[in-house]
């Protein structure tokens, strides 16, 4: 089976600098998984993508060495395995906020004995290859997105799930848990403190963690703090950023204006 | 943000003309949303609309002045908060039969604290504007439909729900519900004493009600019993209607027959 | 080889009534062709549909009685053959203004010897039969738009032209041709005139005449000049009438006003 | 309504040759329903399907005698209903393992009183007729999946369940859960005697059985065993199967090597 | 009929800033339509789009303010035609390089008396309003591009052909043509000269020129120069150099390195 | 620039086996990409795909060894550089009758100064590296399709139009025009004849030839002629030609019938 790269970073203590499609197009994301990232996921939550979309995409982003993932909208059986059948190489799952929650995440994304995926995995033996079904509960990422008050008060015992690969911070949303305006890079006290006890915890029981940002700068911080994945915006962000402030520059002479390369959320 | 028409004409004692979109096509969405009705309603239950077709509905929808809303096709967060993300102002979610159910309902449609609806708004901010996080959740609305005969017996209890802004009846599942042949515009005595229930219950709360019609002058019936939402068949029973009718003067050369725009369902 | 059932409705003295399709999307397509037109065209040249549309509205189609032809955009080999190998059973071929242009009109559609058709019919055969290769120049309908002052004066050398099986009046492009507001139903004396003398022309040729029309009334009309397919609007129109009349009706409580089946074009 | 064919083929003691339907496209969806299977299933679980494609795929069946159905991605009502909606004439639901899961199956497939399912057959109409509400309950087929072992210990109470019309056998989810490498054709005892337990079981209570094959000679078996349903393989296996067949008679010019029509899955 | 706000624009002696969309997707046409460009082009000759993908593009634009247009892929009436019909208020044609062919393109965008173009603007009066057919000939935009050093050669007489609007400078084919290498904003001297005598001679024509750029600074030296309309690279350079920089940003820890925001192309 | 491993096999006297591509799908496409062949062909002429539909199916097949080409629909500028702008590293074109044609075809695929395809590689860049503008005019293959007696008396006058790097017999179009019944693997003397007569011709111009084939048998006997490209039949005629095998050994018991694979065209 074809090696799960980000994994194999991830256990030598890497990095990984990672990319973001929100736009339902093969065409965009061939375009940003030739852009460099270690890896890029497919945004079925937030982005404008289903999975007529999803099939393509991942097509598309195969061809190039970014590992591909999926972020599916919301902790259920169908669309998680509909995403590893498709290829997905991870899938990362909002809103896990409890042990419970866990444990059925992990089992929508394990064959038998661990989980109850269904085995048909139509394309993902066209990428991994024909003993797909032997290494797969081993080589698929599985990502927890820990976003809510909830689940920071219930990490420890989310993070003993056996088979958790990872885990993920959307600080929009754990910032409105918080009771904060929703936001990248978030500066505010109470948010900035939950990300670090987050990535704290999650090097006590030895699991990656990612987390998503705007601002390379800020990027650089979460590696500092010891994040092993950081996401950059996303597809659409930075191509937004990009077009205003190339017409600002264009329009007012001025130098290009210092540009956040990334959205509100 | 962006004003919900919608909502403000409810406010001021209107009643809306909605239109009601099951061919999924921007075009055909585009021609609808051109013709003059209050809202429209992209219908991914019973029309043949998935999430792929929607967005570039939604979008078509968002050059006119109607209120775009989506009807999800069952009360699960995925798709609800997939729906809002793409610019809904509203949804429509079928078969809420209990205040539990409602209170659900609710939630996935609600920031925090009220909810648990996930921060990425990625259309949403273009049609609604960027302090779309911050007027959300007392701009979209939430409208329940109400077809069947459980849903009948917790009617207040429903009505309660705090956030629930409208309640929608389906006859036709109603009708079947309360053990008659489901269609539009049903006249069986059980089946317009809950129309009248519904209605009446609905103004106690102060909450306007809407209904599925066929014909004009149900409609107007409707409108005379206080609901001030009046859907009036959909795309497709129009333009197979129309179709009929054209036909059958063409060949016959009689007058337009008497023409029920609107079909079974 | 499946029968072409409008050109035996022709060869029996008969008229079809026709129903046009610019909207793309598989699930209007079927909508309109279960409606009971005689035939019904899906149109690329103005309406909003391309041929990766196309293909999924031909199998629609193909479902019911009603012959299915396509409407090219311009007198091109490309688009001609690709539609006849999906399936049509008849080509509306735009402005087609000289006997030259008619010439290569034929031989885009029929194979050696008489044209230059290609051969592949990928889903033709599926929908005419395994024979189709030997009857398909015998049985699809070849039909030339006559729509411009400049085909009335050729129009007895474009009659004239081998293989042509029919010719179909555009009022609107005729009507600007001729100096005049394009607009459906013309009366104006000079474009009626030479719609008259259209059909009368292609009679003498032996040749079915059809015509675009929008009221069922103004039909008739055409009907009684000897017109043997007739249009009525189209998809969207028929759609936006509809909806528009059941609008008025609903707010304004009158009865349905007379409304005007066909839109501008 | 229009009768559903594989019913009335059962009810006569027949088998069916049945059809699977992975690749999203509705050409090749009308080239597989063309070669004489008695019934065609769209697989939204494991084939790259979603219900954009599978709406033009379901009308491109409609055209042939072939039985449409859909194997859902999981028992859940939007989707069951949705496909139900979209004219589906039988729907195969993965993984039922208990006689409550069952029961919320058929209640997703029925109308009232037996069932939840709501009302609005938008394309189903079209397909089955315009008594489609009448007879829809007594003709659309529901068809469990038995795969595991837990489904293994409670089938008899599973095919008690009330309007259950057949189960269906998924060959290499049954071997894994068993605790053996999944794969089509088993052979292992352990798994062998458990598809021979299911049919028996099965007609015990007079309900047909189908599984999922690969080989001919193995549905052969099957048969032989009394299962009334077999399936081949799948569009994609089937294509791949003899292309890889071609290519290697072309390249080593031994005669077409004997060939598996049918794949891992 | 609505304003042309480019061609207004351009009567007041203004300059466009144009934004270019390659990406075959309605949701990144939104987003780049409203990041503040004066007018959009929808690139269906280089860009990874089709007609298909180009109609709710179009609709999606037309949501703000953006004036919005297609290139075509040639200079040919189908898809000039289908494009000004789908609601393009602006044609760049490609390679016009003889009045010949100027005048050819003039007439497939007019119509009648001036040109060919057939009439039927099924989504063009939408958004252009009911008077369309009246005002579109002085209201769309007709943009010929001048690319070869036969052009250069004909520019004259090109620019004398009446109804042509604008002239439209491909760096990259014009750099070809003259003997170098392709690629955006030019500095070989005979490019540049060219690139001069080009704006110079539409000045003495009083015709607005506009050319392709990347960086924002080569851009205003264009403007500089007197064009009237600059492009800045497109959807897809524009995400690339974002995604790029601020992935080097990350890994290097340096400042966000000099990004040049536009492509080879 | 990516090498064309086409052309190193050619050059290299090898024989490649070629996929033919009709099934508009991305998903086919990956499958039949991954079953071995040394080029695959995706078929806009008589395969049911457009340009929409390329584009993916392009990406897909670009994750494979295969080399990508596509069939165009006609000798057209648009479409040719559109499907080389989106990666194509081959295009194949119908009906090459005449030296003037093919000089057309050639000048369509060549950048200055030897042809007139414009610059904007947009996905071929990605695809075929940074470099792609320097070297893709000797890198992608040209291939002119011989299919009609007129193009068997201009053969000579073909070969030697500088820059065609192959042809292809489609040896139905060519059996039609010498005036017999279309279908692949003739054997009519006549035919048989024209087709030892090309690759006896294209061998004096040292250019090699390729022929469309069905069964393996016949494919090795056009190797044994000298051809050096042979496709087989087609993803559609293989998939059809496997169930339909596949039903009749499972109906009838019988061994798999000897299966032709491929189909009428």
């Amino acid at each position: 089976m074809r090696e799960n790269k980000l994994k194999t970073l991830w256990k030598n203590g890497g990095v990984a600098v990672n990319g973001w499609l929100g736009i339902p197009s093969s065409a965009s994301a061939e375009s940003m998984a030739r852009c460099g990232w270690d890896s890029v996921v497919v945004d079925m939550q937030h982005g404008l993508v289903d999975y007529t979309d999803a099939v393509p995409m991942l097509q598309a982003i195969s061809q190039t060495e970014a590992t591909p993932m999926v972020r599916v909208p919301w902790n259920m059986p169908d669309i998680i395995m509909k995403s590893l059948d498709a290829g997905a190489y991870g899938i990362v799952c909002p809103m896990i906020n409890t042990p419970a929650e866990c444990e059925e995440f992990i089992q929508n994304c394990r064959y038998a004995p661990r989980g109850r995926r269904s085995f048909g995995p139509i394309r993902a033996v066209m990428y991994g290859g024909s003993d797909y079904w032997k290494y797969a509960n081993e080589t698929i990422l599985t990502i927890a997105m820990i976003e809510t008050q909830q689940a920071l008060d219930n990490l420890d015992a989310i993070l003993k799930v056996p088979g958790l690969d990872s885990i993920y911070v959307g600080p929009s949303d754990l910032g409105l848990s918080l009771g904060f305006q929703p936001g990248p890079d978030p500066t505010t006290p109470k948010v900035a403190e939950a990300i670090k006890f987050i990535v704290d915890t999650a090097k006590q029981h030895k699991i990656p963690a990612g987390i998503h940002c705007a601002a390379p700068a800020w990027a650089r911080e979460m590696i500092g703090l010891g994040y092993q994945l950081v996401t950059l915006g996303n597809d659409n962000s930075l191509m937004m950023g990009a077009a205003r402030a190339a017409i600002a520059a264009t329009r007012e002479g001025a130098a290009a204006p210092a540009q956040k390369p990334g959205s509100l959320y």
